[in-house]
C-alpha cells in the first residue's frame, strides 16, 4: 500500500480537493443541485475503484451512493459515509472560503474537510489502491455514502425500510469518528441517539415598539427564556417528566475496556471551557457517553445585530436537541418536551413545536472479529495502542443500518479529532492522517479476513 | 392655510418623499454619508422656510440641524423632531422597499414615514406655510433637528452640554408622538426615560459540536436563558435588586387630566396581544405609563436557521433595555443589571455587559399656555376634544433639552398612530395626518400668541 501510495500521492490530493469543493450542504436547498453533482462524482470514484455503483433515489431527497463488489461466497463489510456537510455559518469567521480547499502548514481547510468527505473519501481510496495493487479481497464490500447525514437521513431510512435485503452484511465499518488525540487511535464502539426541534413563541400579530407596548404585551423573548430556564434544575437535571425514565442504566464495569481522555484541565487548556455543563455530581465519561443531554442550539428573537432595535418582537424561537442513550426513543423524548412547552407558556402566548429528524441510539460488542481487525490495523498503522471508546455524538441513521443489516457486528473508526473545528469555523483535517486512514481500511480489509478463518469470530 | 395648502400639495407631497429617501439609518455605520446628505436637505429646507440654518456637529456623530428665525422681544418656541430613522430588519417583511416610500390606499410606506420624518416634516412646512402666506409670528422660533434619536442622541447631548445658552426658550414642543386614535388628538406631558444594553456570556474559544463535547460544556445558550429568566419573579416584578427602590410613586389623583385608550379587548383585536406583561395586579395604565419596564429585545447564540446545526456556541447574546419613570437614573438601573449579570451567571462563564445611550424620563405640566395652545389647535383642527396622555416610549433626549432650554414649559404632539407600524416593517403614516399636522403646529404657533398675551401663563 504504501507504494502505491507513493506513486498516487498527487492523484490522491487532487481527487480529495475535488471531492472538498462541491457544496454539499444537504440543509440548505439552494445547494441542491451541488449535492446531486457530489453524488454523481463519489459514484464515478467508487466505479473507477472497483466498486459498481448507483445513486438510489427517494422523492424530495438527496441520492444515496450505493456501491456493491460481489466476489462470491465471503463475509459482506458495509462501509457507511456521506458525502454531505454542515452549513458553513458564521462565514465571517472562516480564514478562507469553505468550499476552495486550501492547505496551510500540511493541513487542509475546508468544510466537510473530515466530517465526513475527509473520512469517507480515505477510505474509498483504500479500496481504490487495493484493486490498483491487484490484491485480491476477502470480503464483499458494500459501500453506503449518503447525502444527508447533516440533516436527517430521511431518504436513506426509507430505503433502509423498502428493501432491507440489499443492506444484508456481516460486518459494519462506519467511518466518521474521531481518534483519542493525534497519537493514539481509537473505535467506537457506540454513539448517542439524536432528536432535534425548534420551538416558537408568539405574542403578537407583528413586532412591537417596546416602549408604546412595554409594560402590556408580554415579550415572547421573555416567555422564551423563562420556558427554557425551567427544562434544568439548579444541579443541570433536566426537568422535563418522564426524560430519564427509560433509560437502560449500565454497570460501571462495563465501562471496563473504553479509555476516555478528558479531564476538566484539558478541556480548560484546548477549548477554553471553564463552566462545566451536565447532571452535577456525574463524572466526565458519564456526562458525555452515558448520560442523555437536553442542549439550546439555537436562540433568536428580535433584533441581536449591532446598534439597537427597541422591539418586542413577535415571536422568538429556539432550536433544540438532545442525546440519547439506549432506552430512548427520539420521538417519544421530543413529544415529552412539546407537551412541557405547551402547558408550561404563559396563558395567551401561542406555542408552536416542530419536531425534526431523530436517530436512535447504538452500542457495538468490544469482543467481534470486526472490532478485532480494526484493533490490529490501527495498532500495525500508528505503531500505538488502539483504545476502544463510545461517542458522545450521533451518527443518526447508524441504528437503522445495523437493523436493516441484519444485526451487523459494528464498528466506528476515523482519523477525526475534536480539535478539526468540525461544525464550526475553520475545519481542518491533514494529509498525513487522509494517508494513514487508506492504510488503516486496507489493513483492516487484510485483517478481517485472518480474523474471519481463524475462528476468532464468537 | 387651507388655501396655501390647495396650492402646495403637489410640492408639499413630493418633498415628503424627498425626504424619506433618504436612508438616514443613525445605527447603522454603512448609512454614514446618507445620514450627513439627509441632514443637509433639512437644513435647506428650513432655509427656504424662512428659518436660517446650520449643521452643527461633535467629532464621530451626525449633525445636529439647528434653526434659527428671530424676531425681536418675544417669547421663543423650540421644536424638537429628528431625521434619523430604525433600521429595517427584518427586511424580508417588507411589502416594499423601505427607502422607495409608496402610496398605497391613501397610505405612504416607508421607513420613518411617521418616525420621525414624517412628523418633523410637518412642523417645518407649517413654517414654510407661515412664511409663504406672509403670516407675522407671534414667537421667535427656533428648530432642533438631531440625527441620532435613534441610537442615543450623544452629539445633541454634548451640545447641549457645551453652549447651554443657544438652546434657551420658553416653550418646548417634541413632534414625536402618537393621537389617542385616529378620531382623538392627544398631546404627551411626558415620557419615560430608557437606558439599553448588551449582555454577552462566552462559553469556550469557538464553537463546540453539541455532541462531542455536548454534557460537558455549560452551554452560553443555556446560561443565558437561565440569568435573564431570574430577572423577573413569577408575578412579573423586576428582581434585580435596587431597581424599584429610587421610584417617585404618584398619586392616582394626579392621573385625572389624562385619558387612556387601551383595554385588554383593545390591544387583543388590534395587535393579537393576548398573553399580558408587567407586574401583576397593576392596571394598564400603570404598566404602560407610570411602571417601569426591563425588556429583552434580542436573543441570539448559536444557529437558529433553516434547517439545523447541532453546535454548542462559543457565546449568547441578549439586547435588554429598560423603561425608567421619574426617580429612576439611566446609568444607576444600568450597572445594577451589569452587577447582577456578574454575580449570577455560572461560575467560569465569561460575562461581558457593555452599556449603552439613556435617557431621563420627563413630565410636563398640563396647564402651561404651551399645554392649552396645543389643545385649542387640535381641537380647531379636528373638532374633536383633545386629550392629555402620558408616554410609555421615550425620547431619551427630551429631559436634557428641557434642561438646557432653562426650564421650559415641555409639550409632547403628534398624528402617529400605534397601528403605523413605526420600529417594524411596513411603517406608514397617512397624506390626510400629515397635512392636519401642518395645520396644527401653524395653529399652535398662532394660539401661542394669543394665550401668553391674554396672560393665562401660570
Amino acid at each position: 500500500m504504501e507504494q502505491w501510495l507513493a506513486k498516487n500521492r498527487d492523484r490522491l490530493r487532487a481527487d480529495y480537493f475535488d471531492f472538498l469543493r462541491f457544496r454539499s450542504i444537504s440543509a440548505d436547498p439552494s445547494c441542491r443541485a451541488e449535492v446531486e453533482r457530489c453524488a454523481q462524482w463519489v459514484a464515478a470514484y467508487l466505479d473507477r475503484s472497483g466498486v459498481p455503483s448507483e445513486l438510489l433515489r427517494m422523492e424530495g431527497g438527496h441520492p444515496v451512493v450505493f456501491g456493491k463488489r460481489d466476489g462470491g461466497r465471503k463475509p459482506t463489510l458495509l462501509i457507511y459515509g456521506h458525502y454531505d456537510v454542515q452549513p458553513v455559518d458564521p462565514l465571517e469567521l472562516w480564514e478562507s472560503d469553505p468550499f476552495l480547499p486550501e492547505e496551510r502548514d500540511g493541513k487542509v481547510f475546508a468544510r466537510g474537510a473530515v466530517d465526513d468527505k475527509g473520512q469517507i473519501f480515505y477510505a474509498m481510496a483504500a479500496v481504490r489502491a487495493l484493486q490498483e495493487s491487484g490484491i485480491e479481497l476477502p470480503v464483499n464490500l458494500l459501500f453506503c455514502i449518503e447525502g444527508e447525514e447533516e440533516s436527517g437521513s430521511k431518504a436513506l431510512s426509507q430505503l433502509l425500510t423498502r428493501d432491507p435485503s440489499r443492506w444484508k452484511s456481516d460486518y459494519l465499518l462506519v467511518v466518521d469518528y474521531d481518534m483519542l488525540d493525534e497519537h493514539t487511535p481509537a473505535i467506537t464502539l457506540g454513539s448517542r441517539g439524536i432528536v432535534t426541534m425548534e420551538v416558537r413563541l408568539t405574542g403578537s400579530h407583528s413586532d412591537l415598539h417596546s416602549g408604546v407596548l412595554g409594560g402590556i404585551a408580554y415579550n415572547p423573548n421573555r416567555a422564551l427564556v423563562e420556558l427554557l430556564a425551567d427544562m434544568w434544575d439548579r444541579t443541570g437535571r433536566v426537568q422535563v417528566p418522564g426524560f430519564y425514565d427509560q433509560i437502560e442504566e449500565i454497570e460501571p464495569s462495563a465501562l471496563s475496556p473504553f479509555s476516555y481522555r478528558w479531564t476538566e484541565e484539558a478541556i480548560a487548556q484546548e477549548f477554553g471551557i471553564r463552566a462545566l455543563g451536565g447532571e452535577a455530581g456525574r463524572s466526565l465519561i458519564e456526562k458525555n457517553w452515558l448520560r442523555p443531554t437536553l442542549e439550546i442550539n439555537g436562540l433568536s428573537g428580535g433584533y441581536a445585530g449591532s446598534g439597537f432595535k427597541t422591539v418586542i418582537p413577535k415571536e422568538a424561537i429556539a432550536k433544540l436537541s438532545c442525546r440519547l442513550v439506549p432506552g430512548q426513543h427520539p420521538e417519544a423524548i421530543a413529544r415529552q418536551i412539546e407537551r412541557f412547552c405547551q402547558t408550561r407558556a404563559p396563558q395567551g402566548m401561542r406555542v408552536s413545536v416542530s419536531i425534526d429528524h431523530g436517530g436512535k441510539p447504538y452500542r457495538g460488542n468490544p469482543h467481534s472479529p470486526l472490532a478485532q481487525a480494526a484493533k490490529k490495523a490501527y495498532e500495525d498503522v500508528m505503531g500505538a495502542s488502539c483504545q476502544m471508546v463510545l461517542s458522545g455524538a450521533s451518527v443518526p441513521i447508524v441504528a437503522d443500518v445495523v437493523e436493516a443489516a441484519g444485526g451487523a457486528e459494528v464498528v466506528g473508526m476515523g482519523y477525526g479529532l475534536p480539535t478539526d473545528a468540525i461544525h464550526a469555523p475553520n475545519e481542518h483535517f491533514s494529509f498525513s492522517r487522509l494517508e494513514k486512514g487508506l492504510l488503516t481500511v486496507a489493513r483492516l480489509v487484510h485483517e478481517l479476513g485472518r480474523y474471519q478463518k481463524s475462528g476468532i469470530s464468537t
